[in-house]
């Protein structure tokens, strides 16, 4: 098969007249930083870009790449004042769709709004390497736009084109085991954002044959997972989470578990942060379990409640309850907080209330509750000193839930959730919410 | 690997509602061509669409596919009146933007302007085999289009989508030799558009040692050529193309070769029209060919020149010479022509004037040379009898062109012919326009 | 990945001393045909072959290549003469083995009477395409070994180091269709041995969705099938070849077959003659196609009886009815056998006693019989007018048969078979064979 | 394709009788140790073996894995006592051999002569992962071979047969970097033998760019290497080997380098102990590498001189020097060696007449040189302090050898080597040798 190596070697140089362009334009770098870049885009936006595109691209990436952090800040900004589109054109276009609304002037409006960013964007793609230089630059882009609200624009243009590359259509769904390249498994110990792997070791246990772990791959971003998701194989509902990460945990037979509890999912590319995979991935790899496993009968998760002590610590409205629940977390072991079961009592109905009536503008609070309960997920159990560690501790106050997905009922929920805004959960959930005192105010819109 | 077909086995049904919505939509489709594939499309952007998305995606394009004609044409024409842009939305957000140009008015703009239908069609995607079904759906789109003028509408939002997919970044050159799956083969037979495959056997010569193929393949299309282009090993440049296509020439070891010459490329993909792949695979091949074959010196093209006999019989200005010679190319014997060097002496001249200078709109006339000069090609030589089939000799008057790709030079010559219109052809095709008879109007606008 | 042709071009040269002795040899050839071969051989065989092994290896296939046929025939029997072991060796060994039976004496005994040949042919084995050279080279010699009687101790060892490389263990099942390359496919049309493949769109018809073909490879013999079986998937038994050979016929669903029709099998390679691939074919394809369609309860085979005409042209018991059959068959137009009851009801149970009963020296005498009921297969019926085919007139008298794979039988039909000699029979064929006249010698020893 | 599992689904219940049989011979077991097993053996060799061979070869290898190690050690005593040839039978061939020396004869004596225990492993090897049980039984009886004499005859049969199955033809030469499975990876650190791999870090940089490992692996036994080498691409034939180990080295471009040195090779498989895979192993890699990477100019080992310490502790002839000379190996601090000239100015000539000189029963004492020296390198170079670990110093007394390879003259090499027990060594180490009191004796057959 072609080699990218070769064809750059004979493309790369670019003819005679490019080169010294290019190498002009880069010793200007230490005056005016990015603007050795910002004319290369310019030249692979104009008709040279057209016969050399592939070559010129991977110049402009180049040196790109070589940018320090002041060049980069000022390449950006070069991206928003001469990349955007033409106030004049689009105020000329709009008038005119304005005075006759037709295909030929929609078109027009449509072509003047685009900004040639994206066209600049889609040529840079066509370098070797492209598609994850531009992935790259965003998570670069996302890492400073609080500070240059300008930017806004340059992301709007990635995202818009992201949204289109990173399609379900075009991504592949593998499973992730001991089989798998070392160059991808170290990517899941680095991507890892819930539960954190603890080096090689920890890995194979995560991957032995009663785990499962599925990721979404994009064909142009090879051997660079964009999102996994870590799924034990169980004999019932799991209610706490060391048991599944305990390295020399008994592993068992998949063909005698009747549960896959998905324990863990981690989006790995900070330059892709918007568009949700997340949801498609839970789904088909359900599905793909009940294919292979049809004694799976439960498919459900065991998720943290990341925002429910910070909210417990913060509520007004708990007073003066907040307080001395505080001080029982913080003082207890956790080694003793399973056998706690009257801080239970207190905490789990409150934790219920948090999530299914914990709001602020009308959103509820808890970004996980969100996610699952948006996917068609049904909030079912909430457990009791599930994640002991210090982080499940500071977050969800050690508290775990399991949202359960039938697939038979996601699309229901779904709508009932995002048209009605109803939260479906277990009856246990229920009976939690209602053991609370009638007079509480449990919709902290404020909070 | 994830079975798609289980997936949708178990997404495929839909939850109960959905079903009862489809099936009673489904039944109204005889009342209404086109309708119930257009409420799908609706459901398909609404909520429901975010729970279900790949299962209502595959509903929308099965129902699509058991269309009629009509239900079709109805569908389209849906599409255009149901999933365009808010006229109103367009001139308010057009009017803040003026009001106020900034970062988020042109976000807001351009989010109005874009339409409906792109979201629709990203969401159709996601269906196991959209791209594919999309793609055809354009294709059948084109064959009307037309008629119907405002399905353009409907075709710049494929359009837009299919550049930004199909961009270059995505594709993969792929050899394709006698190892190639079946499935591929027999597709260069048919949508070979040069010069016809007669056939396996033909086939498999056109495969052997000292013949390359290569397309470019998408990824989300497997087994589906793109566009492919066919080179001979030879010894010199080829001036005849028979020797080239006959099944029982010589097979020469390719070590022995100094000449690659291209002498058919072929789209493949109807629905893809409008989106340029052969300037990249061209030059992408020539830097494959020379990696692999050292010995390789020059890379030319054999290609037909396929309006000239239409020109030549058409041509006001060449009266009365021009039916004298159309008389005489009718005939004479095909078998004659390569020794009658008096009317190649003619002709040839004729032919370079027409290739240099002719021109509409300030155009070149001759597709094939817009094709090659703007790819950066030198227009090389002449050749007389070189395509004696009834197709060469009613298209080219039998006449074909080699066109030069010297890597190092493609830039500056695609810049002098889009810039300023120049025409870079050798001494020897100067020769023959300087010629003609310095009194005859060779720049024929008017043609 | 390593390319064998860099391996070869680095250390082909082998040192200078070899290559001038190489080249000495190589001139001798003309005076002694075949010598410089056999000289490589014994060099091969040397301290020389443990550096150079591969090298000197293929040198010996590439002289071995460019032999003449009278080349070929001095070093076939330079084989015998020089690589065979030392009958003084041997009877040394054997006399020590005799005085004092050990482990160490049986040892030393072993690798005497082993020839020097095969530690050749392991080392020619080496060379890049060693196995399929050797494959190769035993084939040339069994075209030729009947008249060269001592060539049999080449062949028994060549037997023997293939029996043990094509090990069952050592083959890989895949299936072929229309995605696998064509320089396979082209290979099915040369070696279908049954129903021959009339070109590719006949093979694309027995490689729709309702056919299946698998094949046996080698991974050293990569693209080149060793035995391949067609399969027709059908409701009910086929009792008719030529409407599962017909390119028109209706294709249906796969997964509305109940019956797997095995209708022909086919040996590929010459070289590998007596070695059975079949019984582990069958076999493993009837368990691939019950794991993919758990729809098909029947797997049975549609055969040829190839010597059933010559037995009854010939049988002189027959006498008179002989004569006056053959006469019918003779005269009697193809298609109108279908309909001539009165001769299926005279031929039948004459062809059912020629498959039971008809043997030679204990053997049945029909070969295909002798293979499925080896397997453990069951004679389950006998069709009439089934391959109206001109070979399948001339040799099977138009009837098939089909043989019953039920996989919970074949080993103890096998045993039966092998150990009593009884041909296991449905009770339709023994009433077949009943319904003789009871003084009609049906068991031809003599035949 | 294929689902073994499957196959052995279906199959793998053998008939109903012969399930019955073998569990009554799986009941016995506990009464005579191995009895089962070897009476599944019988019956594979039996009629049943043909019809259900692969089946009932996974019946024996899943009985004998079970079995315990006194069931193991009856187990290879019947293989020894009731599968070994006939002694009659071989007398009287042999008898009728040396009667009439013919082709039939020889054929009939090598039939009697080879071990029904050599048609039982071929049998044994058509069973999924028949290969792998059968290497890993020869690892076991090789354990314990040396208090069991006669298990050498099963050893002989396995050994021929490996030899056969593991032709150099049937070896897959394989890259391993960082892209290989963890499956894969792991094995190198469990089977490296000679510097230790302390982990996956450690083997990240042994995979770096500036590293090369290659392995062989078998068809028959995927992701399992039989044999690994690992290169460092350098400046310059290294005379340490710690910087080569220090997992923090400069990572180097491999286009900068001029040597490859090789300075661990490892045989992975204890049951393919006796078939040399390293001398090819050796010379491809060379040959990829000067491929891939045209700067390399020069191939060397820097191995070990794993037997020169412990000669060096009890060479009666090297009194009274050698007391000093050990006694001050033991003192010094390692640190301290490498600048130690005195020492080494007494050791390095000792180093080089032991590894050029010392011999017993006419062979070269030092393994690692046998090794090198019977493949064509040269004793190149003789390094101080060259491997400061514990073992190093234990061993080699710290030093360290460069063995050359030029493919050019290995083969010269390895004939001197072997047919005139030269050993090819440089002047540098002729020097050392020489340099030696002209009394002392340095050949030490005795020693």
């Amino acid at each position: 098969m072609p080699t990218d190596s070769f064809f750059h070697q004979l493309f790369g140089s670019i003819a005679d007249g490019g080169r010294v362009l290019i190498d002009r334009q880069l010793r200007g770098l230490a005056r005016q930083p990015g603007r050795a870049v910002t004319d290369l885009c310019h030249a692979l936006l104009s008709q040279r870009g057209e016969a050399s595109g592939a070559a010129l691209a991977r110049e402009v990436l180049l040196a790109y790449n070589d940018l320090e952090p002041a060049g980069r800040i000022a390449f950006f900004q070069h991206l928003v004042d001469e990349f955007g589109p033409e106030p004049e054109a689009i105020a000329s276009a709009a008038h005119a769709y304005q005075e006759e609304p037709s295909t030929n002037s929609l078109i027009a409006l449509a072509r003047v709004v685009e900004a040639p960013r994206q066209e600049l964007f889609r040529r840079l793609n066509m370098a070797p390497g492209g598609t994850a230089a531009l992935v790259a630059m965003r998570g670069m882009l996302l890492e400073q736009i609080a500070e240059h609200p300008t930017w806004r624009a340059i992301d709007a243009d990635l995202l818009h084109l992201f949204r289109s590359w990173f399609n379900r259509g075009f991504l592949l769904l593998e499973r992730i085991d001991w089989h798998t390249p070392a160059v991808v498994l170290e990517k899941l110990i680095h991507y890892e954002a819930v539960h954190a792997i603890d080096g090689w070791d920890d890995l194979r246990r995560r991957l032995a044959q009663d785990r499962r772990c599925f990721a979404f791959f994009h064909p142009a971003l090879p051997e660079e997972p964009l999102i996994f998701v870590e799924v034990a194989l169980v004999r019932g509902v799991s209610d706490r989470v060391q048991p599944l990460l305990d390295r020399a945990a008994e592993i068992i037979d998949p063909a005698e578990a009747d549960t896959a509890v998905f324990y863990s999912i981690s989006d790995c590319q900070p330059g892709l942060r918007g568009i949700s995979f997340g949801n498609f991935l839970i789904k088909q790899v359900a599905a793909e379990l009940q294919a292979e496993l049809p004694n799976l009968k439960t498919f459900a998760t065991l998720s943290p409640v990341p925002g429910f002590r910070a909210w417990l610590e913060t509520a007004p409205s708990l007073e003066p309850l907040r307080s001395e629940l505080i001080q029982r977390l913080e003082d207890e072991a956790p080694a003793s907080l399973p056998d706690d079961q009257e801080l239970a009592g207190r905490l789990l109905p409150l934790c219920a209330a948090y999530l299914v009536r914990g709001r602020r503008d009308g959103q509820l609070l808890d970004p996980v509750a969100r996610f699952h309960l948006r996917n068609g997920a049904r909030l079912e159990r909430i457990n009791w000193a599930a994640d002991l560690s210090p982080q499940g501790l500071a977050g969800s106050a050690g508290i775990m839930v399991n949202y359960l997905y039938r697939l038979d009922q996601v699309e229901r929920n779904h709508e009932d959730f995002v048209n009605k805004g109803r939260v479906v959960s277990s009856r246990r959930v229920d009976g939690l919410v209602r053991s609370l005192p009638a007079d509480m105010p449990v919709v902290l819109e404020d909070a």
